[in-house]
Parts: structure tokens; C-alpha cells; sequence
């Protein structure tokens, strides 16, 4: 099977235009086939306060009401995604900007109401293998934004990390798929106030060992949680990074 | 060689959404390889000015300045192209929203500054027949906003006909290429005070004919120059119409 890495990059790497530069460079470099998913990072945050709409926030996730929806269309779809694409240009990397409506690359419904209303918020039912695998087959770099939609016309709104996992999945059916998830912190650290105690390889039973010791930080379960899903459905092995360190981040493998 | 519609559509098309619905139909479902380009209608404007920022226009055409590309990019490429391309995959069109960094589909360079600085205006250099022509062998139908790169990393605002224009040219190296230019009126108008007053058919003689008697509107002008450039290069046959009416509009060929 053909190698096939797939990156997720977000948060600080999205709003340092200095490291997003070096993190694209890095990206452009990479060898052999590879899909680039990016979060938001504030920018929409800060569209959304200068167009006087608040942002709305509960647990930590963002409610995606119309006018949110409308924000983040434009801000993940159309200002960070193209100017990711049109710098992957200049880098010779031959990138095309998706949302998961082209092509119906990611069909999604929009979650459904229990405690919270999440507005416009879409869960995953499935990455489109033929169209994606079509399009890496034309020497083509897809590079995605967070957006899903429902296939009856509806944008919707999905977690990155999630996206990055599932087409992860998707494609480790045809590609030997290696996954970078970039963080904040290093990696996955043994000592969670110590930046440099990253764990340089975790598997399976080691996760769960020092779960059970609280070791593990909070934020990290859900990730970690991910992850191992997707390497029980035959992804390789994944990375978890600040990325521009990717050789100091934590493998992550079953056994 | 194969059948390939590009068609351009604008204006009230894009604002009105029933407008709207009824383009998106009708372009669903158009036989054979086709292309979608799209202008960006009012939008911009209004989102201009909820951020307070002032569109400038200078003899009808908008000058980008810095924070004018920003929302340009965020409208076109964002909000209108991916509702679009949601619609359209609604309506069994397999769209994939496209602007000319994406895949470096259409190369531009920034306009020379000589009585007007229009900014971040793109002049377009070259379409990139090859990817397009990739595309379209996936399956996948392009929907372009009018955004073009300039391969240094940098999006230029460029005139939706004009890359209308470009794609067909380009394509009609090895396709059979009829292309559809919506207009607000009807189509080319014999009488321009009279709405039906449509001229069915019109040639290049009959163009020269009716410019030297002043019964163009100065605005087709340059429309009908494009499209005779076009015709020139390989276009077979291009039709200026309100789109809802095709039928009703003006077909223009060579002879």
C-alpha cells in the first residue's frame, strides 16, 4: 500500500502567521500523498466581534447559531482555507482547498438536540473514498477546513480533530496512513507541568496505565480516546505534536 | 470532442435567493461536462459595511484594498461558493467549489498601477487546462468564485467574466465548448429602452453594424468584445441571456 500522511494543524499554528508559514513549509516537504485539515484558530472569534455577533461558548465548544455559521462558512471555507492554499502554492505543493461539501467529500448531519443545542453542529456519517482517492490520484493536495455538510444543502459546522480522524479512517481502507495531530503542549506529557516530559511513544496499555494514574490531562482523553479508534480501524500509527517538533512530539501505536 | 457548458452567472442571480434555486436548478441539469462561475452579487457590500469598512468604487469597478480582499475573499470563497456547492450537491450535482489557487487553476498577476491602483486586482495569465481537465474527468463539477492567485502566495480579485471567458477559451482546446454569460436584461437589445427587444441571433458583422449606429449599451460593450475574443479562439458558441429565459436570449457566434 501506498504511504499517505495526513496532518491536522489548529489552534496557535493557525494564528502565528510565523509558525503557520514554517508548519506549511514543513507540510509542503513532506514526501508522498498527504491531506492538510486546519482548524479555525480565533480568527472567527475576532470576525464575529467586529461584525457585533458574540460568540457563544458552552463547555468550551462553540454554539453554532445561523449567524455563526454564516461567520465560520466564510472564515474557515474562505479566508484562512484559500490564503493556506494559495501559500501551499508558492511552496510547490500542489493544494486544493475543500470544505466537506465538495465533491460530497464528508457527508454529516447536524447533531441532534439532548441537553445542549449546538446549533448548526455536524456529526460525521461518512468521508466519500472514491472522490478523495480520485482526487490525490491527480497529483492533487487536498487541504481541509472544518466544514461537513448534510447533503440536502446545509453547511454544518464539525470538529477538525474529528474530520482529520475520519478521513484518517477512511483512507487507511487503500493507503498506509501515518496521522499528525498537532497540540499546544509538546505531546502527550508524563508530567503535566512539565512541557519537556514528553512520553516519546505510548500504546495502548500505557495509555490506559496512566489514565487510571491521572496522569493523563483532561483535554487529552477525548483526543487519546480518537485516536486509538482510529488505529484500531487501521491507521498505522499517529503522532501527537506541537508539529514544528515533530520528532520530539508521541508516537502513538496499538501495541 | 466532448460537449462542455461553462456558465457564468451574477447579479440579482446571486442576491435573490429563489433566483438563485432556479439557476442552480436548471445548471444541475445541464447534459455533459459543465462549469459553474460565479460573481459575487451584493453580499461583499453588505458584509463591507457591517464591518464598517467602505466599499470603494471607482467607474463602476471595485477597488480591493487590503481589508476589501479580506472579506472578498471570505464572501466569495467562503459563504457564496460553498452554499452553492452545498445546493448544488442537493440537486445530484457533484460540485467541487474551486477558486483559481486551487489546484494554481488560474494564474494572475497583481495590475499595474497606472491612473487607478485597483489594489489587489488580478489580470489573468493562464488557466491551468490541465487540472481543470483532470477535475472534470473525476466526475466532479467545478463552481469557481472570481478569485485567482498569483503563485507567490498572494489572492487577486478578478472580474467573474473575465474567468468565464479565460476557462472557455482554454477549454476549447479539447472540448466542444457553448458558454452562458447571464446578464440582468434579457439578453443584447435592439432597442435598449425595450426589454423585448432581444436580438436572437447576432454575429460579428452584425455587432459592427449596430455599435457603428450607437445601439449597444456602452456596458455590453466590452462583454461582447470578450465574447468575440472568445469565439475567435476556439469558443463555439456563447449565449447572453437572463439565464431563466435562455431560450429568450441572444445567441452570439463567429459568422
Amino acid at each position: 500500500m501506498q504511504k499517505l500522511t495526513v496532518v491536522k494543524i489548529g489552534g496557535k499554528l493557525i494564528d502565528d502567521q510565523q509558525l503557520l508559514k514554517a508548519a506549511l513549509t514543513k507540510f509542503a516537504q513532506l514526501a508522498g500523498y498527504k491531506i492538510l485539515i486546519h482548524g479555525g484558530g480565533k480568527i472567527a472569534s475576532d470576525i464575529l466581534n467586529r461584525m457585533g455577533i458574540k460568540p457563544k461558548m458552552i463547555n468550551g465548544r462553540r454554539i453554532t447559531d445561523e449567524q455563526t455559521l454564516q461567520v465560520v462558512k466564510m472564515v474557515y471555507a474562505g479566508l484562512i482555507n484559500k490564503d493556506m492554499v494559495a501559500a501551499l502554492q508558492a511552496l510547490n505543493c500542489n493544494a486544493l482547498g475543500m470544505c466537506g461539501a465538495d465533491g460530497s467529500s464528508i457527508l454529516a448531519h447536524k447533531r441532534p438536540v439532548k441537553d445542549i443545542d449546538y446549533g448548526f453542529a455536524g456529526d460525521v456519517d461518512k468521508v466519500n473514498f472514491e472522490v478523495l482517492s480520485a482526487i490525490i490520484n491527480c497529483g492533487l493536495v487536498p487541504v481541509f477546513c472544518a466544514l461537513t455538510h448534510d447533503g440536502k444543502g446545509q453547511i454544518l459546522n464539525t470538529n477538525a480533530d474529528t474530520i482529520a480522524t475520519e478521513i484518517s479512517i477512511a483512507l487507511a481502507r487503500k493507503f498506509n496512513v501515518t496521522s499528525i495531530f498537532t497540540l499546544e503542549k509538546n505531546g502527550v506529557l508524563e508530567d503535566l507541568d512539565d512541557e519537556n516530559s514528553v512520553i516519546g511513544h505510548i500504546n495502548e496499555s500505557l495509555y490506559e496505565k496512566l489514565k487510571n494514574q491521572g496522569k493523563i490531562s483532561e483535554g487529552m482523553i477525548p483526543k487519546l480516546d480518537n485516536i486509538f479508534r482510529a488505529l484500531k480501524t487501521g491507521v498505522e500509527e499517529i503522532y501527537v505534536t506541537s508539529w514544528l517538533d515533530a520528532v520530539e512530539g508521541t508516537r502513538v501505536t496499538l501495541n
